[in-house]
This record gives structure tokens, sequence and C-alpha cells, in this order.
């Protein structure tokens, strides 16, 4: 079990949505201070929409990318990089076929959203989040935050994205 | 081009999330009034998640689907008929491969949210609507209300969802 979960997360990781907790031992040196997200930001489920996303492949997820009001007003305003207090919420479910749409339509070509799989969270603090670009990262399966040691290949795959704050997600209008 | 949209706008009705609108013509006998929604909700960009949606083929489309406070509320509540005022939207985009994205996954297998293809709304006035199962239905190409031919087919495709009081999408955790 805890073979899949890993596998889960490491995939989810590479959704490139959000991702990784990076534990603080791995950055005590550089920042004196947790580097790692371990609650669950309160309200997320209330915030506005940035836009959907879908992996194919092992992941086969379906994501609603959410943003608290300090990041959707970045994206709106188009500002980067994203000031301190902005936060990014990935909800990600399976991506399932709707048996029930289907026989309205007649034909398979309706998916929604399965059970939730995990919920990443960017959470963005320029000081206390220095050692990583920034940004505090966290992955939430069944509301448990996940280790650290399957959280380390999120930061250097955010980090390829550079140019737009380590941020995937585009907003959608 | 005429051709290509109303194509759009019929598979879009399929799809299911939302839909029609039926001209004041065709219900003026039973309720009198005008039966359809001619005026984009104001601020539904702001509103809350429902959940997503995707629908293969030649719709080939992609969907945040939002509510107002009202269907929120009626949807965590878990209260069916739907109150009068609660508006669900659904924003579609086209389902597209994101090569920025495959391109730090080192796969092919990520598809964002595309150019918006349309926005369809369902909106609840048990007695304005009352022809129409008490849904009043739209949808905006570019901003503009679809014509009325094009959306003959969706109340009913919807009314065979009677027991979710026509609403197809379900609410995402």
């Amino acid at each position: 079990m805890k073979h899949i979960t890993l596998l889960t997360v490491a995939i989810a990781a590479l959704a490139g949505v959000v991702a990784i907790t990076v534990p603080a031992s791995l950055h005590a040196d550089e920042a004196g201070a947790p580097v790692f997200v371990t609650k669950i930001p309160p309200g997320y489920r209330d915030w506005r929409l940035i836009s959907v996303a879908h992996e194919e492949g092992n992941l086969n997820s379906f994501a609603a990318v959410l943003g608290n009001d300090i990041a959707i007003k970045a994206y709106r305003e188009g500002k980067l990089p994203f000031p301190d207090g902005a936060i990014i919420a990935a909800l990600h479910y399976g991506h399932v076929p709707s048996e029930e749409n289907n026989k309205v339509f007649g034909r398979s070509q309706s998916f929604v959203a399965g059970p939730s799989t995990n919920i990443q969270f960017m959470v963005k603090d320029s000081t206390k989040y220095a050692a990583t670009g920034g940004w505090g990262f966290a992955t939430f399966i069944g509301g448990k935050s996940s280790d650290a040691p399957s959280m380390k290949s999120c930061f250097p795959c955010h980090n390829q994205i550079k140019a737009r704050d380590l941020v995937f997600t585009r907003y959608a209008p």
C-alpha cells in the first residue's frame, strides 16, 4: 500500500500542477526554518478557479486548480513573480468515464471527476521558502500530509519553469 | 462558419452539462413569458467550483462547472430540486495537449484548457421557466447568445435526468 501511495505521489509530482513537501532537514542550513507545508490551507474549496488540467498515462488524473484571492489577483493582472501570500491549490480526482452520462448521450464520450486522489498546494513566501524558489509545496492524501522522501522530485521539476515563477498552470479565461 | 458554430452548439448540448436557449415563441402559450436566458449572469467567473468534466469525440471539450452561492449551498446540502435563484455555469474550453508541460515531464500526457468554446448556464426559476422543467438554459459563444434553432435539443436531453433535477454534474469533494 505504501508503495502504491509513493508511486501516486511521484506521478502526481510529474503532473507539475503543484508538488513537493521539502522536509526541514533538507534545507535547514540554507533557510534556517522549515520549508514544508504541513497544514491544509483553510477554505481552499471556496477559492476561485484558475483552470482545469488532465494527465493521461499512469496518473490518469483530472484537476481543478484554484487560487486564493492573492493568487487570483496576480493571475488576472499578469504579475510575476507571485506575491507573498499567494496560494495555489490543485484538487486531483480520478479521470473516470460517466456511464450515466454516456447512457443519455448514446455514446462513450463523457468523463467526470472520480474519487479524490490528492490535494496539492503551493504557498508563496519568499523568505520562509527561499530555498525552494519562494514556494512551499505540499501534497495531502486523505487529509494527511505526504512524507518527505516521496516529495523530493517536485521542486527540481517546477524549477524548470522559472520563467513563470515555477507555476505550470495558466489562467483560463 | 455558421455550420461549424451550430454543430459545436449541438454537440455541446449533448455534453449535457448545461444547455439550450428556448425562444419565447416556443412556449409563449404555456408560460406566457420568455423562457430563455439572454444575458450572461454577472460575476460567474468568480463563482465556486462544482466539478470538472471532459467530453471526447467531436466535442473534445474541457469544462469547469461553477455555481452561484445558492447552487453551491444546495449541492453541499444535497437538496433537490434546486431552489429558485440557483445558477450553474459550464465554462467550456478546448481539451488541448500542453507541449510546454510535456517537454518538462518528458512524455506526452498533459492536457490543459485551450481557447474558450462556449459558456453555458442553467438558471432556476420554477415559475418563469416552468415549461422547461424550471430551468432557463443559455449558451454564449464569444459573449453572444446562441440562436434558438440550435438549442432545441438541450431540454429534452436534460429532461432524461429528472431524478437529479435535470442537472448532470455531480459535486466534486
